[in-house]
């Protein structure tokens, strides 16, 4: 069902030295799936994430936070699928460090240099001896070349891998960067991904990189939306690794814009696949609201047409019911909107005029754009210059029977 | 596919002294299909309404709030459906005031007296011909009995006409009520339903009606949620005929509690059929939230829940995926939470236990509660006394289908 998302190929991905994955098998939810990965790092790597705002945030979420500010030296993350080991109360901060304890004692490093990250049902207990047995497995397969497999091992009820790599020059020197992500529902921003990791050559201040992180995230994952839902587990990661011979030590330096550039087409890219494989979704929609007065106006109304079941199911029907994006954006929060200053395109198509009806619009011109499967919608809002994108999916009856189904 | 929610009969509606009503078929959309309704009231009724909040409401909703402003005798209302009059500038404002006019000739009273709403398709115009020609025929129609015909005048994708009546003796006088609704998609709070309809034969003081129709609304129309859409019709009116002899000009009088307890009554029944008609439903649920710091909070969380497409199709699938409820527990915006406090039951069965699972909790006794029809869901924030209760529905293939097709 996915929109426009490509199987992947091992060929596409780039190996990113001083960076190694590896997978296990090892039966939490489904027998003969990769379900745990191993991601070692160099000593000398900076190691960045971002987490979900969810207060209910997973046993994994709380321990990562921890020790990313214990230790400066992050050295393998370990991450699960089939299981979130969320709402699971301090047996699962016991259960998650478990994971780390064990994956040190493998590699020979401290539990505080492990990160852990799970996905999956929450509200039920982590199959600790499961994944643990598994580790040695996934530490044998540990290569250069595991993005592949890493994108595989992620996924829950993603129908296909996600996975992004690009290299150019920069400085004068070749930098690389690899990323994979998963989705698929339980999608809304702050954070919008389930889980996503990139990699990278570069090395880079670590407090740089947090900086970088939080806005590269506000501008990829926390634009996107599938359901609304915020996950107990979100997170995404950079990691750096320092093996190309460029360290930026400051936001002059002359490798830092056109790295930050290389970061943001990476994680909007894998962001982007997330919604192209949201659950059920057979529409990708741009939607881009502008001439709002503050960026939070412009979020409110991105947010309020990218969540509305109406909305969304009109899109899944190629109907173009556009009625449903008025009232949207009459609902979305701005208490002195003035709808006759509001203007609205489907595609390339001048829909609502000055708050009403444009009187050239012909059903048919929307009826054209609807039936694609990418879509873009614009908003006016004719109050300033602030201006904001986030994409979304539609809404299917495939949508329905994935979450009514997920669990049996 | 509508809970528990039974044929109406003509029987079940108590006609109302002072106020008669009568329909018509337009063909405004469809044909041989009861689309137009006339409400007329005696002079010295109090009328009294409380209105969207979006800012694209729509025409027939800003002239209702024009005439309540203006004039102190509203004696007729005039109800389409098929076209909502939304969306449609000010052409459309010209489109209501023509209905209003033509009414107004008809029954030989002011425009100003007149008070109009439309729902149905967004953006589209206003079939005014249609309407004009067919008022006649809703003015012959005019009867006392009419809130039988009344309740499916009103209808646009309920599968089932909504109403409710009763009479209850007040400070020794006999007092009837009688209400209509409709759903059943694009409802959520701030206003809940698209069209209320109460009438009874009390009088009151206009003031003391207006501040009572924004208490009632509050614990009932704003009380429920379908899909989180608010639309831009929302409307809730109360008609009081002043025939049955008793006046309550103050809160002091007597009557006046008893009368607001059967308004509310009658209010959140009418408010909870639209939730068991709710599109595609197949699931009742009851959220009550306590234990918050403040009512706000409480309402933050029930509406976490009650909108979550996750917990909705949960519900639908009767799987007891709970972590679903802590998860919008988490996410619905109280900064502060301390979840180690919070308790959540589903029906009689703990679930989660000071934030995590209930260790005697068993998938079992959760599978009894889900599979039942009418499902209560409780959760204990463990920071104050505020509670709020919301009812909402489960989320259906049914309702991707209504919602795909809705126009066609």
């Amino acid at each position: 069902m996915a929109v426009h998302l490509h199987p992947l190929s091992p060929s596409d991905l780039l190996p990113i030295p001083g960076i190694q994955l590896g997978y296990a098998m090892a039966g939490i939810k489904k027998a003969d799936r990769k379900d745990v990965l191993i991601i070692t790092l160099t000593p000398g790597s900076s190691v960045s994430g971002v987490f979900t705002l969810n207060r209910f945030c997973a046993a994994p979420v709380q321990i990562c936070k921890q020790h990313l500010a214990q230790t400066t030296g992050i050295r393998a993350l370990v991450i699960n699928t089939g299981n979130a080991n969320a709402g699971t109360g301090e047996p699962g901060l016991k259960d998650a460090n478990a994971v780390c304890d064990a994956v040190a004692a493998l590699l020979e490093i401290t539990p505080e240099e492990v990160l852990p990250f799970s996905t999956g049902v929450i509200l039920e207990p982590l199959p600790v001896a499961k994944i643990i047995t598994a580790l040695s497995a996934a530490k044998a397969n540990l290569i250069d070349a595991g993005w592949y497999d890493a994108a595989f091992a992620i996924m829950t009820t993603d129908t296909l891998p996600k996975a992004y790599s690009s290299s150019q020059e920069i400085a004068g020197v070749k930098v690389s960067m690899s990323g994979v992500s998963k989705g698929a529902g339980m999608i809304h921003p702050n954070m919008a991904t389930m889980l996503g990791f990139i990699g990278t050559d570069i090395g880079i201040d670590a407090q740089l990189l947090n900086t970088l992180t939080k806005e590269v995230a506000d501008l990829s994952f926390n634009a996107i939306t599938i359901d609304g839902d915020t996950s107990t587990n979100d997170s995404f990661i950079i990691m750096a690794s320092n093996q190309c011979g460029i360290y930026i030590d400051s936001t002059e330096h002359a490798a830092y814009a056109p790295f930050k550039a290389m970061l943001l087409a990476t994680a909007q890219d894998l962001a982007k696949k997330i919604v192209r494989d949201g659950e059920g979704a057979t529409k990708f929609m741009t939607i881009e609201v502008k001439g709002g007065a503050n960026l939070e106006e412009c979020k409110l109304v991105g947010e309020a047409i990218a969540h509305s079941p109406l909305v969304k199911t009109a899109f899944f029907a190629s109907d173009p019911n556009l009625g449903r994006i008025l009232a949207a954006i009459g609902y979305a929060g701005i208490q002195d909107l003035d709808v006759n200053h509001v203007q609205l395109w489907l595609g390339d198509v001048w829909v609502a005029k000055d708050g009403g009806r444009n009187p050239d619009y012909r059903e048919e011109d929307g009826q054209r754009v609807m039936s694609e499967a990418e879509i873009k919608v614009t908003v006016d809002l004719g109050r300033g210059q602030s201006e904001r994108t986030m994409w979304t999916c539609d809404f299917s009856h495939e949508y329905v029977s994935i979450n009514a189904d997920y669990r049996s």
